[in-house]
């Protein structure tokens, strides 16, 4: 994998591992940072790699956006920054890759945002969770948009308007987080819940992760009218022929993707 | 009731049941199947009865789609399988009755869709709940759809990317059913959570239903938009008139529908 | 504050309280108690309040529309009071405070509806939520749309088409409000959630709440266009400069409005 500033990337077997290294700033989003990581998410999903793990050095996963990026930056400047920033969520969404969150510690702000947008996420039980916007000057605006889609609208008040960090086992009672395990079996578990989200036809699962967000928050008539069309083309391709054909032969799938 | 060779379709009372009836093929959605149940919910529609219940027989709900009968079909005939299975879904929306899933065995797949396209769902202790095109070949794109609208976006991504089954208790607290209770307790609770869910005006709670799957997943003044125009005519029906009168005048209603 | 007929309205340092007070009738929502819950809630957002409480006396938080009101109203007089309701609600998002529903006692059909349209909720143990319209001859049809924006689907069935009354622990479980406490403990819990809910700049929460709103319920590609614009805008103005000066020079911040 490429050389990065402020991220540690490594690859293992099927598995790219995409570690904020910037410990001493709390692995807040620079706009060098922000860059770097969807470099880095590109080059990975690029890859013939099937996951990808976002994980963060130091004591907090990340704190959101860098004030000391920010607070000189005029309108455009901050508009930039923030298309920079959506850019990324966007790029977790589309690679064909699935995309996990190993949340060590704090994920606030942006950090909290990068966790929502992760396909799935893993918090160990002293894992936090924060829009603190709502106790500070500048409202957590984009952070809550993918947040908002993960917990309900009450949750999503109470974490936005008043700023103040949920434990790991509130974000799992909300649907922000698919486990919480201790510290210690962190990497365990996202390894076993990214093993079990990685099987089958790469190709359709790629497809399949598309179409999951293009579907979501649209009316019911208007998500099928996606879904149908890609299920049907996606029923032609090698994956597919061969997932059947071995189900109805009794017989071990080889997936030809 | 009419004859069906892959159903038993029965009434009792103000219910009907509607009971998949292909237990050697895991009650798996053949187009033929389909087709026998689009037209049951139909029948059953423009009955007066007041509830349906979908139902399996054998030692599954419903496996999902019957690759026996997809694997051979070309683009053009897949997609219209899957229109003839998502009219099925848009059907179970837009009977009058309120539609309850009786899960007593697995359901995966479009069997979970069933699932997730009736008004409401009791699942036995046993039951369980997959998406499994994730690890597949073939994705559960439009399966998703319901699912997604269920639970919440990470569940449901843990669901659609893993494949894996979920128990009954989880689907429970996802959101994905209503109710969960021992097995030997499923049609008993089956028949109290509709009895409750039948009472009132037929005609008030038919036209209740549509304005829901209506308003659901848009933004909150497009769905304002809706709801006042249904509910203001609304009151002018019969059933508002005897339920509002019944009320002032301290009496029990006498609903004329 | 101004003189109601049917509420209490009160201002306690930054806290404006709204009792409904038409305990005989269940505090429901005459046309006449709308209007004085649309007045109050424009005048205490013109106010420099930062929090609102909304209250009832009595018995019952709020039973919805009052029969004795709608009964003998045609298609245009009910269509009114809908818009009349409507509009209340939307104000609760509008105004730039913090808006907590107090829930003592029963709250049912608008009465629900209250709650669900409020940013944040507090239930007594002793409370319940109901959208009876369900088992009666009027549907509950405008009162489930915020209540669907905060239970999932299969709740919102239930709630919908049993008509059935929920307690408080179901309620918060399901995310239709923020916490539950022993009925001697709401007022400190309503006043401890709402000061923590109302700290830092208010401008900026202002905006926050409003653009909270406007991005939900939408495909998350529009959200965020939404959410990337007002973020950057809201970079500009004083209560972020101040946020971020005082973040960096490690100082408490002194809020410009």
């Amino acid at each position: 994998m490429g050389e990065y500033e402020h991220l540690l990337v490594k690859r293992e077997g099927d598995t790219v591992t995409i570690t904020m290294n910037r410990a001493s700033r709390r692995n807040s989003l620079s706009e060098g940072h922000l860059r770097e990581l969807l470099a880095a998410f590109e080059e990975a999903g690029a890859s013939d790699a099937t996951g990808i793990v976002l994980a963060g050095a130091g004591p907090v996963f990340s704190a959101g956006h860098d004030f000391g990026d920010v607070a000189a930056r005029d309108l455009m400047g901050v508009r930039e920054l923030l298309r920079v920033c959506t850019d990324l969520m966007r790029t977790m969404h589309a690679v064909p890759q699935v995309v996990i969150a190993r949340v060590h510690g704090l994920a606030t702000a942006a950090g909290c945002q990068l966790v929502a947008s992760c396909d799935l996420a893993v918090a160990a039980e002293s894992a936090g969770f924060a829009l603190p916007g709502g106790k500070g000057g500048w409202f957590c605006h984009t952070p809550a948009v993918p947040v908002a889609r993960s917990v309900g609208r009450k949750r999503l008040m109470e974490l936005a308007l008043t700023g103040d960090v949920v434990d790991a086992a509130t974000a799992l009672d909300w649907g922000l987080v698919n486990r919480v395990v201790p510290d210690a079996e962190l990497d365990d578990a996202v390894a076993e819940l990214l093993g079990r989200a990685t099987r089958g036809s790469r190709a359709a699962k790629a497809m399949g992760k598309q179409t999951l967000y293009a579907q979501l928050d649209r009316p019911e008539d208007d998500a099928y009218a996606i879904a149908i069309e890609v299920m049907a083309s996606a029923s032609q391709l090698p994956g597919a022929r061969e997932g059947m054909a071995a189900f109805l032969e009794k017989r071990k799938p080889n997936w030809p993707d």
